[in-house]
């Protein structure tokens, strides 16, 4: 078993503190300037799940937990889908809470929502909710929204939200921490820019019916998916830390 | 973009020609002298999916459809769940007929099996059928049979099977190759020693429904199921091959 955490590539090998304590991002321009550079940080097991017996917490090591908050001090907003915060209480908040907060930002299309229940940083930071004008009107006693056109299948014009949040709420850096809906609709429509992936040294199993993968939605047809590039590849123990680009 | 085939783990880093071409298998003795010593190798994309499709190959790239033959060619014996074999025609050779080749060993518990039309290799390997007690007899023109106990349940006795395969047909080293409900089925015994992981730049998306992953069946029990330990990574483009011990 190895001692320490080694970035193993690119080359050469060093020793590091931490996974990624010294990246910049946006690492490159965004790909449409009218867009947050948007990055998207899961934690898998070995064989692809991404919940536990439903809750995603539990599956990274402290480490990735540690490598999670770093990632969140590099990013202007944190966002998540509606469901991940349903299934367990959680924050979208730097621990110290001397640090400037990056903005917390909840997608919904349904506008169900336990806001002050399960975000443990609700009141520590700004929240601001993402979500069809059909429900906005009830979440602004809550939260700020931001109201989004739906195409005529009622799925929610994301690019108008980034841009949105981008144009209106400063947000150069966008992080994404799931789940696996919201991962595909941002990568299905080509508005992610970067993968962070931890691969934790686990063998979940759980039926295809009930087990989540990182992406949750359609095939991506093969002409217009991404094409994942590795930029780097960190090691702890048997926990692996990879960086993809996608464009 | 990475130009050659890295070992980036463990140190030190070193070019090489081909992922695994100068491991020994058994790398280590099986936990239990009974058993052959059993790898699992398969592909999956970043998202953790395992066909594209509903098949398993062009998942993976030249070099890795290339490191599953070198691993072929350490192996005694090279097995497959039927579902791999009614999925698409695939080869269990290796690409050299002048090698000795290692047995093929295709596990049924139905006995539904097109091994003429979908084993390409048929004719030119031995092939064994793995089949509970009642679909053996059907079988026994087309191919030798090895006839295990079923539980009440119907599922097959695993490890008897093993244990034949080593006791009656010299079988040390096994090569599995899939498919999920295979590996899951041998994982959840614990009867796999080793995975062989090659993660391919790919992501697919899915629907969970329809989209599977490297096991498919129940959660594995937190206390009993393995901890993989990381053996070692290799690096070539965006593709990783990763190497776990199971024990």
């Amino acid at each position: 078993m190895l001692e320490g955490i080694l970035q193993v590539y690119p080359l050469p090998t060093r020793e590091v503190d931490s996974p990624y304590a010294d990246i910049e991002l946006p690492s490159t321009g965004s790909h449409d300037s009218s867009l947050p550079y948007v990055i998207i940080n899961m934690v898998t097991s070995v064989d692809g799940r991404v919940t536990e017996t439903g809750k995603a917490s539990g599956l990274g090591s402290t480490l990735d937990r540690r490598t999670m908050r770093t990632l969140r001090s590099k990013a202007d907003a944190v966002m998540i889908g509606a469901g991940t915060l349903r299934a367990e209480r959680l924050s979208l908040a730097l621990d110290d809470s001397g640090l400037p907060q990056p903005l917390a930002v909840i997608v919904t299309e349904t506008g169900e929502m336990p806001l002050e229940s399960n975000l443990a940083s609700y009141g520590q930071q700004t929240v601001l909710v993402i979500a069809p004008i059909q429900a906005a009107e009830q979440l602004r006693q809550r939260a700020s929204v931001l109201a989004v056109q739906t195409s005529p299948s009622g799925a929610m014009d994301l690019g108008e939200a980034l841009r949105s949040l981008k144009a209106t709420y400063g947000v150069n850096g966008l992080l994404v921490e799931g789940g696996p809906s919201l991962n595909h609709s941002l990568i299905s429509q080509n508005l992610a820019d970067e993968l962070f992936l931890t691969i934790s040294p686990k063998l979940l199993g759980g039926l295809k019916s009930e087990a989540l993968t990182m992406l949750e939605g359609n095939l991506l047809p093969a002409e217009t998916r991404p094409a994942p590039d590795l930029l780097s590849v960190y090691l702890a123990g048997s926990e692996l830390f990879l960086r993809y680009s996608l464009f």
